[in-house]
């Protein structure tokens, strides 16, 4: 190993959604459920029953967070498996009352895929609802497109985490059940951060969005809403296998934790994001986009004319600030944001900041002195000066 | 919490089959890789590619275990997870050349519903190739069966992990080679116990049973396989959504631990099972199942006349040993196993011991010590003294 002869900058890492750092509490619950929940949940033993304790005991613990009951919720994989397998088994026990899958034009990448794949496997579409300038689709658009003929579910983010938009879930989900369609809620982005909606009767939730492990994600099933596993048998068709019963437990903890003073970060959060809003808005030729109120406390997003979003980011990070790019759900195919696209806003030079619990006001006012000169610099290697 | 007046009895963990005590390394990486490993490996900025190349370095550590090319590994949600994936996959990719998938009679019930369902899904046929009375397919009437016409793909586990009998992989390789029918072998029960097999196309193993974490497995598919993902699209068709970096890296930590003194603990363990099998033959009414030499260094199994076999690892579990059941693999469901079944050996009443690293001689010593008895008290339970 070699060492680098200057230390490197300090970290500001201000990508912290869908991304977000460890919660201390969850690391301190990991270590402790390495102890009691190593062994495999389904076996006979002491040790295997132990492991299972360990994660009933989670189960419970997100379910009442999420105001759901116990055997309603289904660890799974990751967040996209909740969605994937959401989309398809609802899709396929309904296969003989509808083929149409009807969702939000600004749903993540996972959503939109799965839904494309299961109108696909039973010979019906994908209807896109589409958004306002803002990101929000129109309730009662959403209401008539879900009420047409052969409608198998709908799929409606509770929050969009690139641009923090709230979607109007009361009057979307008031619709879906008068037609007795499944609404399915992709809350992955707000659970943590914003009160948990009622309105659904599926709700996927990340664990890596608020402060607990990638690699495990939460799926809630109201008990009345039918379901069939288009997999092979499994004992468990959302997670074949079984997940990491030290990573539910500590994604538990971690929930509970963020649950316990997310009103005083909800407060906090939206004054370091107002500060934000108002001090970019500053800078020329740029367009701050997402619902200025009803949003998300601690994510925005802004598009500056004449900048590489990606070079943005890699001139941020040089600084020692880690942002996420406008396409920061797809940031693996580096094309640009389909839910900027959908906006009708600049899919070009965006950055998204999501503030952790543990941003302070101190790094929110050095990243706002640093970003003017980042923005400059990437614009004159662009040559934008002479046009 | 209460606290018991009295101490529980030491443990004796000797079910370490799919579900050993992790590695203490694994356990250390796992905590230094939290430092470096939390953010979301797929973001541009300097914390994710510190997670991007913590998994890359994991994928390098355990391509060069498992005789492989690191873009030929990948991570997976779990070793089901590895299996279902692989006969989906391939059985899609070769959909046009045939729609039969051949497997083994004792292969795992992850790669059994995997191939009915697939087999389904093309409407082909699962063809099952029956096994002898130590568990072992014949290599010839497997390469007839894989060789007949239509056939999408073949799967053979290495050893089984139940009773641990090792296949003839060399041969029925060499016949799916000469057919051009991809070959998938479930190592999960052998990677870290035995040299990894190179007769393979498509080689599944799992962390969980060799000291590595749960919720994660792995996967190796030869850069001449051709798959296709049947579910919806996503950036990784093996894990939806990613898995855990931290995990994966505590999972390539272990195996190069285990495969570090394999050798050593092969005679050592082997050695302790001899002495096992030997001590359990002078139980009146006992069956000593599998292969007696051509086998898994740490698995023995044993199935004893008038005895229930969970009543016996309840009886066991109490006196402090924690074993399997004779259906370890499907203990979640409680039906007799069905790879004692094709077997044609006894089902009920079965045990599995799968020592650890760590188990010692006195461990064993003290299993032997206690099972007459035990043994004795759930036949009497049963009224088996009336017989």
């Amino acid at each position: 190993m070699t060492h680098p002869t200057s230390p490197p900058p300090p970290r500001t890492h201000l990508d912290n959604g869908g991304g977000a750092p460890w919660h201390p509490l969850a690391r301190e619950a990991l270590a402790q459920s390495l102890a009691d929940g190593w062994a495999d949940p389904r076996r006979l033993h002491a040790e295997g029953r132990r492991a299972a304790a360990l994660l009933e005991g989670a189960r419970e613990a997100v379910a009442a967070v999420l105001g759901a009951r116990t055997p309603e919720v289904r660890f799974t994989p990751s967040h996209t498996a909740s969605l994937h397998g959401a989309v398809a088994q609802v899709a396929r026990a309904r296969r003989r009352r509808g083929r149409d899958v009807v969702v939000g034009a600004t749903e993540r990448a996972a959503t939109l895929h799965a839904a494309a794949h299961a109108a696909d496997r039973h010979d019906g579409r994908r209807v896109l609802v589409p958004v306002d300038g803002v990101g929000r689709v129109d309730g009662d658009a959403f209401a008539m497109a879900l009420g047409a003929p052969g409608v198998a579910l709908a799929a409606l983010q509770h929050a969009n985490g690139e641009v923090g938009t709230v979607q109007p879930l009361d009057v979307v989900h008031a619709a879906a059940r008068e037609r007795d369609v499944p609404l399915l809620v992709d809350a992955g982005a707000s659970v943590g951060h914003l009160p948990v909606p009622q309105a659904w009767d599926l709700l996927a939730a990340d664990p890596a969005d608020w402060g607990g492990p990638a690699g495990v994600g939460v799926l809630a099933v109201r008990h009345r809403t039918r379901t069939a596993s288009d997999g092979p048998e499994d004992p468990d068709p959302w997670a074949p296998g079984g997940v990491s019963v030290p990573l539910a437990f500590a994604a538990a903890v971690a929930l509970q934790a963020v649950e316990a003073d997310r009103v005083a970060q909800d407060a906090r959060r939206r004054a370091l994001v107002d500060r934000v809003r108002a001090s970019v808005a500053t800078i020329p030729d740029v367009e701050v986009v997402g619902d200025p109120d009803d949003r998300l406390p601690h994510v925005v997003t802004f598009s500056f004319l004449y900048v590489d979003g990606e070079a943005l980011v890699g001139e941020l990070d040089k600084a020692g600030f880690a942002v996420g790019s406008g396409s920061a759900c797809t940031a693996a195919t580096l094309e640009p944001s389909h839910v900027l696209a959908a906006m009708g806003v600049l899919t070009h030079g965006n950055v998204r900041i999501a503030l952790d619990r543990s941003t302070t006001s101190d790094d929110v006012d050095r990243f706002l002195a640093v970003l003017p000169d980042a923005v400059g610099r990437v614009r004159d290697m662009l040559g934008a000066g002479d046009l």
